[in-house]
């Protein structure tokens, strides 16, 4: 972040592979839904395309890419290969905001919201937006295999990253069952809050795709700094984004700010506030988060309680402690140093989204 | 079906076949659960398993090992590949439940409504064990590719095998969406019945299953003439089972007799009857199908409109069409005459369920 011109050429890179990485993706798509008969189960194929399209900065299926050529990979073949885990993505979310009953997702409709629209006049019209919104997020995990297993690469390494696709969804799976819990009201310490984000986040957005990368380059060994880099980093992002989800804008956030409040989420900036309030501020913090519907004077005071007990400051103290820890691996990666300097600056970018 | 003596020793082929798929699913599930860290989700994987061991008949996998079989394959290594088309159907099954809003599945509580009993006191409740039933399906699904790539085969066979899977759940996937819009009312005739049944059974219950044991045995050419008996067959067995649907007790559906009707499903007994019937009685059958909760009387009234206007009669009669049709192909396949045998006499087993 401290050198514009090195941040100037970073910030091209980064463009330059989302739109590599949303061409792939169309390519994909549209042989997908060329082999689809019906009428209507086109439409939703359609509408998962769509959804995949809108928006989305393709972080992770950049960080595949990356590793890929870190570790001496070349050519443009692995975009066809790195868009699976863009799939995983819209599988994840699709259900995702089923389970949060969210009506939005990137600024967009969250996609049961957009086929109860599509639907019309239907009996039953909210379930069956559901049911097929489930059906879709089933298939779109199972296009995510497929792009993978279709992609071009010797069997013994696209056979490797599929093992690590496969890893990616079960710990992603197991960290979002976690977080349900959790919203039910299962109490997390700071230990437990670690592991969710290190399941939920970390090894999806940074550490798995790292790995993906890296063994479809044709290396397997001696990535320990890179795991340790890709977990510390993911857990800064985590953390930056349940930040944002607090005093962002609905802009910022891409959907309602008071929505982690209402869902009951028990983020870190939470734990802190409610280890270090009073026992009436405490009441008042698990009363905003049993709530549900919390209204605009509570969620103020709810911020400022966060503030005043300096949990906003222990976030934002953890946030660059890890994405410092995680920079310091970077020098024991054995890997090119154009990528390599990539990474580092790509730390600290994760966390500079403002709010 | 003729021979008592071959009856006895193909049944005792799938008992013994059973037994193996069984021990090799509670082998994986072990792995598994200890893998797992978190008190909470180490719960909702063992109701995974719990789901998965609970009765089943395990045709698809038995007929994953058949094949192999046939094409020269040897060995007990097939037993731990074949378990991913059964984890793939726990997958379908639990989804299928929250969809169908089912409370029961093969005479036991569907896996939200076990989750929501296990819930206890928890608010939303509901709402929460259909959200965890949906990421319980989702892991299953992952279990399904995870277990193919742990099994023991030679790359370039299993990744053969791991793309049928792939295709397997997509086409799955699109014959569940389109019974979907079906049963929300979208008319389906009579050739857009038989494409719903290629693809919500007979791809994954006989032709995928059949393909993905002679991909695993090496074979993956000179296969028309087992794909035909898979389709042919498999279009059998699911005309059978609405056959059962409509006719059977509790007992033999493992659902209430009542909800395909009140699912409002268009099988081909319906659509037979609708196509034969006179306008007063088709107003009915229309009726019926839209009542959502079907009583007594009307139920009865409805199996005697299918029975008076030979609909049923049809139904048997096409069963035994492509039964015939199918068992005609074996001759063809160049495969051990022991499995062919064995196939044989399974097209006839598979459609003499009693109801």
């Amino acid at each position: 972040m401290t050198d514009p011109k090195k941040s100037g050429k970073f910030k091209e890179y980064l463009e330059v592979e989302r739109l590599k990485i949303n061409q792939s993706l169309q390519d994909y798509f549209q042989v997908i839904i060329d082999g689809v008969n019906d009428r209507e189960m086109k439409k939703i194929v359609t509408e998962i395309r769509n959804y995949t399209m809108n928006g989305g900065k393709r972080v992770r299926p950049i960080l595949i890419a990356t590793a890929f050529r870190m570790f001496g990979g070349r050519g443009d073949e692995i975009y066809r290969a790195a868009i699976s885990i863009e799939l995983s993505q819209s599988f994840f979310l699709i259900h995702d905001d089923i389970m949060d009953r969210s009506d939005l997702r990137r600024g967009f409709k969250s996609f049961h919201r957009k086929v109860e629209e599509m639907l019309g006049d239907i009996k039953d019209r909210e379930h069956m937006a559901e049911s097929l919104a489930i059906v879709a997020g089933d298939l779109a995990v199972d296009y995510s295999f497929d792009a993978l297993t279709r992609s071009n690469f010797p069997l013994t390494v696209k056979f490797k990253a599929l093992q690590q696709l496969v890893e990616i969804i079960k710990v992603t799976g197991y960290g979002e069952g976690l977080d349900m819990f959790s919203s039910a009201g299962v109490k997390l310490k700071m230990n437990d809050l670690i592991r969710l984000h290190l399941r939920k986040t970390a090894k999806y957005t940074l550490e798995g795709p790292l790995l993906m990368g890296s063994y479809l380059a044709g290396r397997d060994q001696n990535l320990n700094a890179l795991k340790a880099y890709g977990n510390l980093v993911g857990l800064a992002f985590q953390l930056h984004d349940d930040v944002i989800g607090l005093f962002g804008t609905q802009e910022e956030i891409g959907k309602p700010p008071k929505s982690d409040v209402n869902e009951g989420k028990q983020t870190l900036l939470m734990i802190k506030a409610m280890e270090r309030a009073e026992k009436g501020e405490k009441e008042f913090i698990q009363k905003c988060l049993d709530s549900g519907d919390i209204n605009d004077h509570d969620f103020e005071r709810l911020k400022e309680i966060v503030k005043n007990t300096h949990s906003y400051d222990y976030s934002r103290w953890l946030i660059e402690r890890f994405i410092e820890s995680g920079k310091r691996y970077i020098s024991q990666i054995d890997g090119n140093p154009e990528q390599k300097e990539f990474l580092e600056w790509f730390a600290d970018y994760l966390v500079s989204r403002r709010y």
